[in-house]
This record gives C-alpha cells, structure tokens and sequence, in this order.
C-alpha cells in the first residue's frame, strides 16, 4: 500500500516527519513518496498544486498532509496561493466527508478557557461535506450589477449550491458514524433563511428513514454556535454543509483549547482519503522545533483505520498518544506547570518509544 | 417622537410589557402604539407582518420590537412563518446596520461558561450587515441542476451577492463606531474561498483610508470563531457579512453567559432603528412571569440614544440596569447562589424604581 506524502509550508514538514517516524516503525511497511504542496508547490514549479503532486495522491491509497500558507504568499494571486492546493485535492480526489474529532484528553482540561466540568471529557465528531456548497458553486466573480438598487455598479457575488446526491451521500456517512458512536447525529442548517438549507434539511430528514436507530436532530447554524459554547457536550455528531462546518469545525476544535492535538480526515466514496492536522501552518514557529505534532500522528493513526484497514495498528498508535501525555511530556502549546516541556522531535520518538 | 411597539411571540409580551414602563418613567414622553408581528401577526391577520403593523413601523421614529417564532407555526410554509417578519422589517425599512455588543458585566462573571479571566469585563461590539449577503441574493430556489456531475437532479441553491455601496456604506458605521471606542477595528471574511469577500475586503481597504486613526485588521471567519473562543478580549469592534454576522454574533453573545441581558439595534442610513433583544422568544417559558427583560430595556436605551437622540435618558436606564445588578436582583436565567431570585415584573419594577 502506498501513501503519498505531502508535508507543504511553516511546521508543515516537522510535524509530518515525526508522523513518518511513527509509521516506519510499526509492524506493517508501507511505501511512502513524497512531493511539494502549497508554496512548496509552487517554489518548485509554480503552482501550488503541481500536476505530479496531484498525480502522485491520485495513485496512492492514501495521503498524509501537513499544512499549507505561509505570508510571503499573501501577495500571490488567488489562484496561486497556498490553500488552493487543498481546495485542488478535495475537489479532484472527491474527498466529499470531512472527520474532524474535538476530544478533550483529560490531562489537558486545563488548556481550554471553557470551564473544565462544561469540556472535560468532550468527545464529539463534526461531519463536514467538502466538495460542495459555496465553495465550489459556479457562477461566481465580480461583475456589473445586473439589478435591484445597485444595479450598474460593482457587485461580489457567489453560488450556493448542494445537488440531491451530494446531500444523501454525506447523510449516509453521518448516521452511519453515528450508529458507530452516541447514536445521536444534529443536522446543521439554515432552512429558515436559505433555499439550500431547507433543501438540505428534507433530504437528511428522508435518509433518516435507513436509520432508525439514530436520534437526529435539527439545528439553526447560530444556534449551533452557541450551543457549542453552552454545553459542547451535549453533541455527539454533527453534520453540516462545507461553509457552516468550516467555522463550526474550527470552533469546536478551539474548546479544546488543544488544536495540536486534532487530527483530520477527508473521505471519498470507496475510503480513500487525505489525512491533516486540525491546525494550521504556523509559519511564526516554523523551523524552531517546537511544534505540536500530536495531531499529524493522530491524523497517521485515522488514516490506517479509514483508508488502509489496519485498525489494530491505529490503535497502537492512538494509545501510544495516551501513554506520552500521561508521562507529562508537553510541547510548548500544551504546557502547563508541573509537566515536562519538550521539543516536535522529542515527541515524536516519545511516541515510537511508547508503541 | 413615535413609537411602534411589536411584541411580538413567546416571552416578547411580557418583556416590552416592562421596557414600555420604563420608558413611561423618564422625563420624556414618547407617543407608543403596538402591533401585533410574528405568529401574533399571523393570528391576528393571517400574515407574519401584517400590513397595518409595517405601515405604523414604517411611521415611526423607532421601533421596539421583543421577539418572534414559537414552534407551533413550524408547519407552516416559510413565507408565513413568524421569522419572516423580522426579515421583512429589515428589508422595507432597509436596516442594513445590526450593531450587537457582547459585554459580560462583572456582576455576571459567573454566569459564562469560560473562564473568568478570559471573559471578565468583555466588551466586544459585533457590526453585522443585515439587507444584503445571501439572506436576500436573487437568483434563489430548488431547480433542477444546470450542469456538472449532478446535472438533471435537483439542487437547492441560493446567490451571495455584495454590492460597492452595501459594504461602503457598513464600513462607514463600523469606522466611526470604532473611532468612538477602542479605535480598532476587524473585518471579517472569507476572502481566500469567496469573490464576494475579497471584494468585501478590497472595499474596506479602500473605505479604511478615510480613517487613518483606526487600526484595521483583517480575519477569516473560521479563525474569528476561534479567537472568540481563544481570547475574545482581544476584539474592539468587529464588522461581517449578514451570514457570519448571525453566527458570529450569537456565538459572542453565548460568550457573556447571559444572552437575557443584551440588546440590539438596527439602523437605517438616517439612523432610525428597530431594537430587540439579542435572545428570542423562547416559547418554553412564556407567560410564566420568569423572562429577563433587561435585553429589552437596554434595548430601549439604545433606541434612546441612537434614534431618538436622548442619549442623557440612555445612560439613565444603563445606570439603573447597574444599580439592580448591584442590588443582587436575578431573574432565574442569571441567577447564582446568594443572589436574590426575582420575576420579569419585578426585575421591571427594580429598574423604574432605580431610575
Ligand atoms: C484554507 C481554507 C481554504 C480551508 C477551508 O476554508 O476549507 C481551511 O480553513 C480548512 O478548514 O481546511
Ligand atoms: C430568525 C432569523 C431569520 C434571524 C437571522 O438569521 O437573521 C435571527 O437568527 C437573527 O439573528 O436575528
């Protein structure tokens, strides 16, 4: 089985080498390669997705992603900055379902500013769909006004949008990850304001129908931000649309208060995926050695579960995690008073000592 | 002056009952009339906001409006449901600016499900456009879809649009509210995804010239979802889109802890407003004599000072709102042990009392 390995930008290569460690000394072997992303991608050949990059994650069975952006790239045209390079492989790997866990390890309840009994313990997984919605609906641009009281002058404009089959399909990853889990999924939407929603809404209120053994539930999006800063555990899975679940996604990681710690997975139909840090490219650290890369080896860990049908070794890995946060070793990101403050390299051989 | 008074559903009655007592307890004498909205104005004539209750909306120098939606209309089409009327007062009275603070006062520290040295003495004002964005967009709708993988099924969809004078005009109102506060300012987008926000973002610049002693700064959404969470304190005043703006905003709101104590304005281009409170008409406690009507009477207060210029009686009403708090009066939603537990009529009396 190959794994294609793109590190990207800022602590992007740090992290994703500790993850490599991790995987190399498992049981099992895998062949890894690895190609430029982001503005590595585009130092080495102008894009930020280059065709070989792109070819190279099409071939493997999976792909292992640091973090792209940096702010030299800031400047660049839209189409050749960094974050193209992630919205290029969702769209072209169809990599629709987006995991992204907010747990809270118990030895890190202190790290987030929630009051530890309304976190502590925090386990819940949001369901983003990623290919659709306002990401990727066309038209779009800036143009002459067509009507209404602005009419002749400049307007922005995009298309939101989300085909029946793009709303089942994501439905049926949810229920199905919820019957794995609390049994409970929220449906995130807007079906008071937009057309979408409501559309939305009708179609996971009709998948609901294979699930009977699935609690679902209806949620407004602004509604579903405060809940998640009035009682997050009230959540077991939440499933939302790509816009909705990009700001619900970084607010429940951010309950944590631990980021670094968060692993990501983004699904196509047949499991195939991209795994990633919740987080991003950190360029302010880049290159001191004191990135957090606990949630790119967490992110290995989903990977040889979801994609590469090795759960035994995800489980290797996920509990060698636990060990090295009970032996109290901390990056700097997760440091508190009375535990060890230790490097990214650090960690990671903590970690492979542990397996 | 003249006063339209809207209700409205739920607890809306009973906590403009109190504000308008208030009200008749300054120095100053304002011409009130009410009128049903929402699920009353359905009731009462059949649609959400009937025309006689936009009409005297429309006359008046300002509107009190409490809150609308009970769950027993939820089976009525979208057009008659009572959150259409809201939509519909914007729109016609072209509200395009929502100014929603999220202060936590030190009395309710207690109250946030954050940490107290995170929250205590927030102080955030959240600028939200509210007649533009995808809450209004044409083209919109369910269709069959026009093209791509999916073409031939039906799709939902909805248009994003943004036009010059729409962002111009809020980043105005944000600029010289900031100048007036802590003289910093962030806009908040989504520009590295959506044309319309990097117009947005290209137009505040722009704007952002004329106001040199502002320091402006521009976020993302999703990591403006997590600085909330992460370190709201750091934020002055923040201005967004209409959709952020309702997540957003909500999300700040839940913050504080006490959503029952914050008020909101809506104001066209000459400053004439809509108040409400920033918490809805939570039908599961109406007409049991618990709501906390403090949101809408610091409502009233900033209707005072922005629409009907009498910012002396504003601070009057703020003042007295303190003196209660200080007094150690709770409606049960702020209540904390060793506080004194009080009805919406009495918090009410309280207040006049305190004037
Ligand atoms: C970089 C950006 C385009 C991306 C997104 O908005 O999806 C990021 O925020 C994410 O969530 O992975
Ligand atoms: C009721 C709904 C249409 C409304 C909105 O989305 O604007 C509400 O959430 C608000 O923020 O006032």
């Amino acid at each position: 089985m190959k794994i294609a390995i793109l590190p990207g930008d800022g602590i992007g290569p740090e992290i994703v080498e500790q993850a490599v460690h991790v995987l190399k000394a498992l049981d099992e072997q895998f062949e890894m390669e690895t190609a430029p992303v982001g503005g590595a991608g585009y130092e080495a050949s102008g894009h930020p997705l280059p065709e070989a990059t792109l070819k190279l994650a099409q071939d493997a069975d999976a792909v292992l992603f640091g973090s792209v952006g940096d702010w030299k790239y800031d400047t660049l045209e839209r189409a050749l900055r960094p974050e193209q390079a992630i919205l290029g492989l969702r769209k072209n790997l169809k990599l629709f379902a987006n995991l992204r866990p907010a747990i809270l390890y118990p030895e890190l309840a202190g790290a987030s500013t929630l009051k530890p009994e309304v976190v502590s313990g925090l386990d819940i997984l949001i369901i983003r769909e990623l290919t659709g919605d306002i990401y990727f609906g066309q038209p779009r641009g800036v143009r002459e006004c067509p009507d209404g009281p602005f009419k002749g002058e400049r307007e922005g404009f995009d298309t939101m949008r989300y085909a029946e089959t793009e709303i089942r399909r994501i439905a049926h990853v949810a229920f199905q990850t919820a019957q794995k889990r609390g049994k409970r999924l929220t449906s995130v939407d807007k079906a008071n304001v937009l057309e979408t929603f409501q559309f939305w809404k009708d179609i996971v209120t009709d998948v609901h129908r294979e699930y009977p053994d699935v609690a679902l539930d209806h949620m407004y999006v602004d509604n579903a931000a405060m809940q998640l800063v009035r009682a997050p555990k009230k959540f077991d899975v939440i499933v939302t649309g790509n816009m909705f679940g990009d700001i619900l996604s970084d607010a429940a990681a951010m309950l944590t208060g631990s980021i670094g710690m968060l692993p990501s997975a983004s699904l196509d139909a047949n499991n195939k995926g991209l795994y990633e840090p919740s987080h991003g490219s950190a360029p302010d650290i880049a290159g001191k050695g004191i990135a957090n890369p606990l949630a790119t080896i967490l992110s290995a860990a989903m990977m040889l579960r979801y994609s590469l049908n090795k759960a035994e070794q995800a489980d290797r890995i996920e509990a060698a995690v636990k060990t090295v946060l009970a032996q109290g070793l901390r990056t700097p990101d997760i440091y508190e008073a009375g535990t060890t403050k230790v490097g990214t390299a650090e960690m990671g051989q903590a970690v492979v000592a542990a397996l």
